[in-house]
């Protein structure tokens, strides 16, 4: 198959709140130039995908909410790559519109579907990886996951358990594994069996439609409702009227869990979801005194272990300080422990409780 | 004497770099709204002279970099009402240009010098002492300080130890103590002796020119060769050309520990110089976590103990610190022990050295 019937789905609705107040509902973390590069967490994304997928077959899906911060990070983009979502329902309803989105412009389309707010560090890798997981799925008939090859018994991610060898990296999949507790993370490591699941998909477009009127017949049946109107004028009207009274559902839930033909290709490109803020401290790089600094100059004294992430220019000066967070995001400050960073959904509840939507 | 000869000098030049960065040096501690009042220090030094002295008897020394600032805060006064020094050199010279003013234009007033950045919280007490400090240096041949009770053993002042009483609230002076160590500060506090210096002083016009004369031949040299130009339209000029050369000394040392008629005005009226972030967070009203919060909005876990001082509303969410001074001002941030605030001065030095200006 050639590169033209090869699409991307960049997923970018998310509200990024783990990193609030640095990442905020009116600017998540996908918008955000995380790493100082001058390029936000999309672009990046974006500009990954450039070597295997045409420019035009990139389709970007994310809330109404956003859609003037993708046209002005994305310039490149035409409206009719941009799916505006007009209610938040996770990822399968995202996904399944957009299946049935290109389906309707190109019905033998094999597609990678991707998260707008994960960091890859090793792009050659990447590129080669995801050139051969096109291939497989285009040569089988096959929903294909990206397993990363773990390096630390991390509690927050979910784990794929390998199953039968097929092909270089290609395994089938025997388990899907939520979050684990820390012996069973360690656990899971050391076996060489389990991979993180990194939410990054390749399937052909008729095989993850048939797999999910098979398995998610609650949300394909919606779409299927609308096939005569995707892909037309009308697809918006379309969309602004169903797509809320979709379940909101994973995709892993709806489809992968579920689909027989589900394989996992093993990968190793430096990735980080940037889930949190200490995954987002042990991947950075750090200054001498083992602190990491996003987008500030900070002056530390008797203070080590970190990290420092401001939005817009500013000058920290910071005494007797260890191992915590510091996020300015202008009009909010947070200054938390890195220990304690689950506690932070607890605190922008508090937020909204006491002070309304302001500062979310 | 009357309410006509009544003078009131408020001396507003300094830089207040001990609250960096909430007090910048474009915007001292003096030009903030430190209470959240409505009213700056400046104002308030204004306000509570008021009832004493009139309004067009106010003079207000200050660098010639913070005129607009003052004719913003004080519309009511004239621009005669503002001496602007060409260079800092201490409150000897300042103090004695002030004099020399007054004099030109009232040889027969009495004054009072004040401070422009420290709290009074009881007004009337404060106008009582005041009066009467003023009947007291109209009727002897004094220079009057006012000494406030002690309330703690502060090793950050100084203090005046009382000699001889001669009437009501009023003795001579026995010593001037710069600041002591503690154990010696817990025994000036016992003893019931010991008074700090507050730095407000009260004297006639012809008693502060005589002594400075006397005492402080150098910096009355320079005033009494311009005195045909002080009070005429010429002042200005002879200042800026004059006034850099006068040698940088404090009117303690110049003229009050050597003078042989100085005198005390034993006071309590709820004075804090605001020399200190812990004086501050000593005698600033607390949340219920034992925080206090300066101009911003806190909602606080697991922390008791800290100062939140904010230029500009801002919420901040804090976890886990205790005894901390925290202080935003837009483009810095400072996160300090409370217990370190003596290191605050050698970090703004850093940052001076590392990064210029800018954020001083």
């Amino acid at each position: 198959m050639t590169e033209k019937h090869r699409y991307c789905v960049i997923m970018c609705g998310g509200i990024g709140s783990r990193f609030w107040p640095y990442s905020r509902s009116s600017r998540p973390k996908q918008f955000i130039d995380f790493l100082g590069t001058g390029r936000t967490l999309l672009q990046m994304s974006v500009d990954r995908i450039l070597p295997l997928v045409p420019k035009e077959n990139i389709i970007i899906v994310t809330n109404e909410q956003y859609a003037p911060l993708v046209r002005e990070q994305l310039p490149e983009l035409t409206d009719d790559q941009i799916l505006l979502e007009p209610a938040r329902r996770n990822t399968a309803p995202c996904i399944a519109w957009a299946m049935y989105h290109i389906a309707a412009r190109d019905p033998e389309a094999s597609v990678i579907v991707a998260p707008s707010d994960h960091i890859i560090t090793r792009e050659n890798l990447f590129i080669e990886s995801i050139g051969r997981g096109f291939e497989f799925v285009e040569e089988n008939d096959a929903l294909l996951t990206l397993g990363i090859k773990p390096t630390r018994p991390e509690t927050g991610y979910g784990y794929i358990q390998i199953g039968r060898h097929i092909d270089g990296d290609f395994y089938s999949v025997k388990t899907f594994t939520e979050k684990p507790r820390r012996e069973l993370a360690e656990v899971f490591v050391e076996t060489g069996e389990f991979f993180w699941n990194s939410g990054i998909f390749l399937w052909r477009v008729p095989t993850i439609i048939r797999e999910l009127r098979n398995n998610a017949p609650d949300v394909a049946g919606v779409f299927d409702r609308g096939i005569d109107m995707i892909g037309t004028p009308r697809e918006l009207e379309f969309i602004n009227e169903n797509f809320p009274g979709c379940m909101s559902i994973s995709i892993d839930f709806a489809v992968m869990e579920k689909a027989k033909n589900v394989y996992v290709e093993c990968v190793e490109f430096g990735w980080n979801d940037l889930g949190t803020w200490s995954a987002l401290y042990d991947t950075s790089p750090k200054n001498r005194d083992a602190n990491v600094t996003q987008n500030c100059n900070v002056l530390a004294y008797n203070s080590t272990g970190n990290i420092f992430a401001v939005n817009g220019e500013k000058l920290i000066v910071v005494d007797g300080l260890k191992d915590y967070i510091i996020a300015d995001a202008g009009d909010v400050l947070l200054i938390c422990p890195k220990a304690e960073e689950q506690r932070i959904k607890q605190m922008v509840n508090d937020v909204h409780m006491s002070l309304g939507d302001k500062y979310l």
